[in-house]
């Protein structure tokens, strides 16, 4: 009855009241009603993992690139075949299993589930044992902190967003110190196996700690899954990386508003930036979700090898179009690492890198003339703000913070000067007024959508049989999502066959290559076959609320 | 079945398929399922609504203050009673109108519900009338500006967020001259009616309208109808403006998914600043809706006299003590006008507003000797590109552009520097890290919540009621909302009882006071007496997605 949703603000804050405290877990929380009544939405199982299973090897794997370098820096786990689940009865397996679980990096829709996920296979199917929940990402394994995980303490983030039954950390596995701390854990808790929930670099680092520990001959096995917002961790095994559905569906929840809000006053241009530093594939889907009138995607800037003045005058080209038309208004995404793929940008950041790191950056400017002549042309024509922007903010290694780059802002500084030039030339007489947004940290601890409630749990379900089971070296791959979740297909991959190398200080690493918005791929062709449509009619396209429905 | 879900992105964009193309009203639209699956949902009516009835007049009013100034300017409407709707045969009631209908101001979420309703009342009990919608806002009406409305035209925007139908603007009926148009358009229409959708100037503006209207003898009835997000336009017959449900809802979900972000990282402190330049009603709800650890409230701060440093200090106080039990997190809500609260910048920005229009602003500051001291202490004080937006960014009557000036930047500035001193002098060991939010054009938009649909849509058939029964200068009222639906009450306030009057460039003006936040409400006073507890202890809910239940 609408009358319910009044009570709320007419008695202002009364939807707390409604909201049920738990005492397990999740210390000192209350509930909201939608997140209590997500707590016992039905996690289906695709229908491989309901019955009696068998694990069957593929064949030899390679790797992504450079098999050679892998194979000297994997001689363990190199060439080992992917594994698949098939119906049948399984042979040898462990009974009970002392596992641990880790969350590495930024959060993501659906890791709860991923632990919940594994924590449920070993319930079913290995009584007797335990899982430990590492605690603040990588960190806690090299400092053997964790919690033991039971029901009771797992319920309460069932279907539930944040990383925070454990939460997660930055750290990574790396010098022979922190191997050796890692083993450490490994022998004091009697690991079979970890669990590493990561992205790419986590994944990459739960390869590498495979294979230390088989090099080892300790009996801890290590199994992967795919987490990341950005969309950018796949491969055909693993079409998706869990959380990228729920963000890109809060992302285009907000976007449909702000084009409602554009096409109703009429006279502004959002220019909205979404996370997804390396991939643009989070733009790139909500553009699909919500057909904005420009679309930038990185990418295919890199590909045209694009200016930032291209780009500039793409959009202004667009606004004078729509003016002409009486459209004064628009929505324009752009992703969080656009200029990381412009080179003249890489170009300048590159060369202040060099100049703010040994010499002295003088009021007057005198410093400027270290840079070249087009690294200094670009930079005189970037709005102050943003130059000051580019001086000041700097990670602890000294390099500016692309990610603190308001490029929205930017972009909008730059398009109204190019619009002010046209107009004096008589080639725009329209208004223009932009208002920037920055989507980015609302998507990444959402209510997980059901697909990735249900997806996630299939990847920890998956990576307890993969343990059980007695492999290392995968990342846990469930495949067919298309279909209905009974036919998904569950099995994992060996993570050298995702790797290349990169040779870094003179030396090869390891590297899962991000899996970049394919210029040739469906996706970015049906977009670009229909941004045109978009850019001059207005096709706006307002997703909504996610529906929770069953 | 959570596979469906799965489709949208692996075969990016696949959602769009399922939208429906409507060639009505909402041209070039496509509709989302969301927003399909809204065009039907049932807005059910308040039983005095559904039956016969009849207005009954109140007993004559007064004005909210200076009534004898109110008198003068509002000579044919001052003191004429309310109205309300109670079962009963009508008398003498007009068959058919020719009524118009303007959107005034910024968007809510429910404004096209509220056309709806004034539509379908004409259609119900008016047989054979003609409604207007004025396009663009009141500009529309002066330059007589308009489309016939019928249902296929109406239907798209059913339960739908924006105010496109026929858009909004900021333009006022104020000049004689324009008194003149509107008269014009009112006469040329044959108008029996106006109603005007608006926050607090437009109702005052509606109600000078009538009065014009009125003293020329033209028949044209006019109707205000409360719409803002910001809540503040109500009294005890209009108990609420109608967007701040959904509005208040869709920021809560952001602040919720931010909270659980916070607690997962555990590194970052969120300022989210939230809409609300004069009160900060969206921000207290939100407050109570959340459970933030910190949340300021504009009028606390102007009450007790708060100086932006007494406001830095309470937020760096928290973030000392919270550091000492471990959590270096946590989540602040700013409400947008804070900086027009705090007397001190008050005082600053009107003498930066004195200074730029009369003297020249130097490189080298000489400027600044023009400052009193405390407002050249309070200048020095602020970071530095706050204090370049105060500079810079001036609306056309050369008056700082308050809603520019992004507070929680400036807030983390402050706070950063005041949590430097103290781990100086030894008194903070925590570490600090900002992340800054502006949630605002999002919740303008969005669809509108189950109350504020059917509110609306009560609200606009009221109006309708109100029109044919002869009445002008009220604002539509819909009371006893915390009751079910069919309970709610049904009339029309005066105008005139709520307003007072300002001096203006040595003129009384009349204005209907905004309502701000009350700290002797009880809204405020559960929110105070819960703060210490959220502060300390992470109370942290997150009420998720508007269900839009049946």
């Amino acid at each position: 009855m609408a009358a319910v949703a009044a009570v709320s603000h007419l008695s202002n804050g009364e939807l707390s009241t409604s909201a049920k405290p738990l005492n397990t877990g999740r210390f000192h929380s209350v509930y909201s009603e939608v997140q209590s009544s997500r707590l016992d939405h039905a996690l289906p199982l695709p229908s491989v993992l309901r019955k009696p299973f068998q694990v069957v090897d593929g064949p030899p794997s390679s790797a992504a690139g450079n098999p050679d370098e892998i194979k000297k820096l994997f001689p363990y786990l190199f060439g080992q075949p992917s594994a698949v689940l098939v119906p049948g009865e399984a042979e040898n397996v462990t009974k009970s299993l002392k596992v641990g679980v880790v969350l590495s990096g930024g959060q993501a829709p659906g890791g709860h589930n991923v632990i919940s996920g594994i924590y449920d296979y070993l319930q079913d199917r290995c009584k007797g044992s335990t899982l430990y929940g590492f605690k603040g990402g990588p960190a806690g394994i090299m400092k053997c902190k964790y919690t033991v995980l039971n029901s009771e303490y797992i319920y309460p983030y069932r279907n539930q967003g944040g990383f925070d039954m454990i939460c997660s950390g930055r750290d990574k596995i790396e010098t022979p110190e922190q191997f050796k701390q890692a083993e450490e854990t490994a022998i004091k808790l009697d690991l079979d196996g970890l669990v590493v929930i990561g992205g790419d670099d986590s994944n990459t680092n739960a390869c590498l700690l495979a294979e230390n520990f088989r090099s080892k001959n300790l009996k801890t096995r290590v199994i992967g899954c795919p987490k990341t917002i950005d969309g950018d961790l796949k491969c055909k095994e693993v079409p998706t990386s869990f959380g990228f559905d729920t963000a890109c569906k809060i992302y285009a929840e907000m976007i449909g508003n702000v084009m409602v809000d554009a096409r109703s006053t009429g006279k502004y241009y959002h220019f909205v930036r979404l996370m997804g530093r390396a991939a643009s594939h989070i733009t790139l889907e909500c553009a699909l979700q919500t057909h904005p009138n420009i679309t930038l995607i990185g990418e295919e800037v890199a590909a045209k090898k694009q200016t930032l003045k291209n780009v500039t005058d793409y959009i202004a080209d667009i606004i004078s179009k729509r003016a002409e038309l009486g459209y004064n208004y628009g929505v324009i995404l752009i992703p969080e690492g656009l200029i990381d793929f412009i080179p003249e940008v890489q170009q300048l950041i590159a060369e202040l890198n060099e100049i703010l790191a040994h010499e002295v950056v003088d009021e007057a400017g005198v410093w400027k003339n270290k840079l070249t002549p087009q690294s200094l042309q670009l930079f005189e024509l970037l709005p102050p703000a943003i130059q000051e922007q580019l001086m000041l903010e700097r990670d602890p290694h000294g390099n500016v913070q692309v990610a603190k780059i308001e490029t929205e802002k930017m972009l909008i500084q730059m398009v109204e000067t190019e619009l002010e030039h046209r107009r004096q030339a008589g080639s725009y007489k329209g208004q223009f007024k932009g208002q920037s947004h920055f989507f980015g940290y609302e998507g990444r601890c959402g209510l997980p959508s059901n697909f990735d409630s249900t997806y996630c749990y299939a990847l920890g379900y998956g990576a307890g049989a993969l343990l059980q089971s007695g492999k290392t070296g995968l990342i846990s791959s469930v495949g067919n999502l298309a279909a209905p979740v009974e036919e998904w297909t569950v099995g994992g991959t060996a993570l050298t066959s995702l790797m290349d190398v990169e040779r870094r200080h003179g030396k090869f690493k390891p590297v899962i290559k991000k899996a970049m918005v394919e210029l040739e791929g469906a996706p970015f062709k049906k977009f670009a076959s229909l941004r045109e449509d978009w850019a001059i009619n207005n096709r706006y396209l307002s997703p909504g609320i996610i529906y929770f429905t069953a």
